[in-house]
């Protein structure tokens, strides 16, 4: 009796989930099986599991994985992106605000103080450890791999070449970075495009890397690694650069931002603005807020275009590199998984499942499609060097060497 | 006394323009001249010009120029450039429509019949018109100049493959353009991209035109041309092509503008939108809509990003191209006036003065940066081929052979 209740409201989220190709069931049995052949399994360890997933379906998936009360059986990207999938094309989910997800907002705005805290409980976790499974240089964005066979160093590399070229950066340019990781593209521009580059950063042990790494490369006196937030960013620059930062801004931050950007560069300036997007407006996962980016907000294109709006920037360029991202995910996943052991002795089992469950379920959104990556490239209505056409970025670039580039009028 | 109130008069105007550096004069003798060199003269009439200016500046300027009230003293392009420039950097004007823009608003709806009657009044003034200051192919949207040498001829064909290859087309696909002019595009996809074309416009002439083309080339099997609005595009196409046509939508039919797209293509399909944008919403020139696009609205990019937000397309590039349309305006400002002999026999004096002031202030307003020129790619969420990257829209060519076409997965 119980065990067709059980299968019953196996079946009712299996419909809530659009049907996926996957088999859900029960440890002890209850089952319910896809119309064609499943891609994999989810079990859960009691029907107190499934419980958690119909009240909240986002914090109850990734916390239930997280505790080890879930098992996938099969392919995890595979198997998070059918259901991602299945969940996207049912289109019905509403988006209605759980408890659990308004107390997240409440809790993890992004006020000065509030990223302070948001930022240092991600970032913060020990230098170390992304060591583990990032590229040498440690780039924790988007990577841009000229094919797909390309290695993911290399791919970090390109992508940090892609970004300049798209501004164009001229010897001699100042350049203000808005959230710089552990500084490998701010010691980019000043080393092969002859710039001057302050970078902001409000990660402690991001910035305390990056100068170590600033004086090592002999570069500090064309970087500056300030800790500061990037509300506090002067005026003064020619280019604004910020990749992989504005999914920590927050929504209601984003006319602040906005500001920010005219400040920096005013009306003769240009940037970009690398980022992850979507399709509409959605919150974040809640589970994903919950335990791996607080605050995290990753908002549509055209929430970011309207930012650009009021300060009259001209959207010159945007590229969605989406299919780049589950590339770079699947990566750094396979590089996490090497080191499984390590990340395990130095946290615990629990930490080792969240983060799987985080870089194979960003992967699964890339690939579903429900997450996108948009670099978009802005000029004020003064900038006098806009490119003719893009072509320039597709030719040869030669190596150390950036008087190549061509000049525009 | 009266001359003294005259150059007070125009010192104001002058003031709200933002003090370009033109001179300001009156037939009469007062003026009013810029700090540094002037670039050229505006010449009004009489006082009674002036006055027009100040009540409504759109429609004023434009009517007194078309009346030859108004004289230009120097290059037309480079005057109205530095016009606009010095109004957009004062950024001041207020966008409050006047009571000559409620009448427009109130006139000038696209409703379908309402957009029957705006596009004949523009494309339906003869064939032969346009055929005098176009290229060979009619082709009346921005072009695409691989060189700012290459030729208004060339550039047509490079823009034509441009949005061919943006989209991929592949043989044997279904296209549907909505507005099609006189019909270079469609037979271009078909002929070069072994395409089936549903081709639809609602002005009569370039629909007869058109069909004639495709007759006389023998593409008529597989280019079908609809004179019909675009609201009545049916379902079941692979790809959505719409060059230079959103201009004529309208803001308040933006809504029916997307279902159109979501209706022809559903969540498989891709498509791209070519149109004149801005940086920030603004009512189009009220002279303009008057005397040349009736009912014409240039919206922000943000906007357009609005209309593919509801039915969940996925943003895969934007191009701005600003600078390639007044490069195209300046080279059909100069062929027009190379065949002003024949347009004044054809029409007369004003309407010669109009169609320049069109030509040359629209060339004026992508240079200063007032106008914008968008190229946007988009695909459903189940669109099977994006491109890897986007360098194959700038491999070299190969003539009349598209199976070269990188496959994408």
């Amino acid at each position: 009796m119980l065990s067709r209740f059980d299968e019953w409201v196996l079946k009712k989220v299996h419909d809530a989930a659009g049907n996926p190709p996957l088999r859900l069931a029960l440890a002890n049995g209850p089952e319910v099986r896809p119309q064609g052949r499943a891609l994999g399994s989810i079990v859960f360890q009691d029907r107190w599991v499934v419980a958690r997933l119909v009240v909240d379906p986002d914090i109850g998936f990734g916390e239930a994985y997280a505790e080890n009360k879930l098992r996938v059986e099969g392919d995890l990207v595979a198997i998070l992106t059918a259901a991602d999938k299945s969940i996207l094309e049912r289109g019905k989910r509403n988006w209605f605000p759980s408890p659990a997800d308004l107390w997240l907002r409440l809790t993890q705005q992004n006020t000065r103080r509030g990223s302070r805290h948001n930022i240092h409980r991600h970032y913060d976790i020990g230098n170390d450890f992304y060591k583990l499974w990032l590229d040498e240089q440690l780039v924790y964005t988007c990577a841009y791999f000229p094919s797909p066979e390309s290695g993911l160093e290399e791919a970090q590399l390109a992508k940090m070449d892609h970004v300049c070229r798209k501004v164009r950066l001229q010897p001699g340019e100042r350049v203000v970075e808005a959230g710089c990781g552990w500084g490998a593209l701010a010691l980019h521009m000043a080393r092969y495009y002859g710039v001057k580059v302050k970078a902001f950063n409000i990660s402690r042990e991001q910035i305390a890397y990056a100068r170590w790494r600033a004086a090592k490369e002999g570069l500090d006196d064309r970087v500056e690694f300030i800790q500061d937030d990037y509300r506090n960013i002067s005026g003064g620059f020619d280019v604004f650069m910020s990749v992989g930062m504005l999914e920590h801004v927050g929504k209601s931050h984003y006319s602040a931002f906005g500001k920010t950007i005219q400040r920096a560069i005013g009306d003769r300036g240009r940037g970009l603005l690398h980022f992850i997007g979507r399709n509409q407006p959605r919150p974040l996962n809640a589970w994903i807020r919950k335990r791996i980016f607080p605050g995290g907000y990753t908002p549509s294109l055209r929430e970011v275009i309207q930012i650009l709006e009021s300060p009259n920037f001209s959207v010159l360029d945007v590229e969605n590199l989406r299919m780049h991202y589950a590339h770079t995910l699947e990566h750094w996943l396979e590089r996490f998984e090497n080191s499984v052991d390590e990340v395990r002795a130095r946290f615990d089992e629990r930490f080792v499942r969240m983060w799987r469950l985080y870089l194979a379920g960003s992967a699964a959104a890339f690939r579903a499609g429900s997450m996108q990556l948009f670099q978009v490239v802005f000029a004020g209505s003064k900038c006098a060097a806009l490119p003719w056409t893009r072509a320039y970025l597709y030719e040869p670039q030669v190596e150390e060497d950036q008087s190549s580039m061509p000049a525009f009028g």
